[in-house]
């Protein structure tokens, strides 16, 4: 089983891609990222279990990919909020009550 | 600078909420997600940098509770699709031509 930070994932993703996503710029690639979101949510209805891995990944290169143009740290944005504590109500696991 | 793979998120992400994922279920927790990517949106047509560092973690945050109640493994299905080359093309960087 390989691994792979979130970081090291948005750095690969770098490498691959952020000329043509530079290229195409933040509208482009976010409305790229929603396209993904829907196709996800298709295959959720479905039963093509393989197909419906390869769509979680496409979500994630893109937001990867949006961070990359935007200048984000994925890796740290996720961790500046979620850091093992439920970010409302600092519990884990959360025991926030709405 | 502080690190982490994407599974290690996934799995703290099933720490705090998977109970209450679970019982939203997989529409409910789509929904969210389609959600928290158009206030991403949002937040990239103005100008609070930080804002919009917290909506891109919550868009992992609940891709990865979708992943979670699916029973997917994140780092794997991404890996699986994006290992160090364009699965179009299979070069780094990507030289697919369309």
């Amino acid at each position: 089983m390989s691994h792979m930070e979130i970081r090291e994932f948005q750095e690969m993703m770098k490498r691959l891609y952020y000329k043509r996503d530079s290229e195409r710029g933040i509208d482009g690639t976010f409305n790229w990222l929603v396209d993904e979101v829907h196709e996800l949510g298709a295959e959720l209805k479905g039963s093509d279990r393989e197909a419906t891995e390869k769509e979680f990944a496409d979500v994630i290169a893109w937001l990867a990919s949006l961070a990359n143009i935007m200048g984000i740290d994925l890796e740290q944005a996720t961790l500046n909020k979620y850091n093992h504590k439920c970010p409302k109500c600092q519990s884990s696991p959360c025991a926030c009550t709405f």
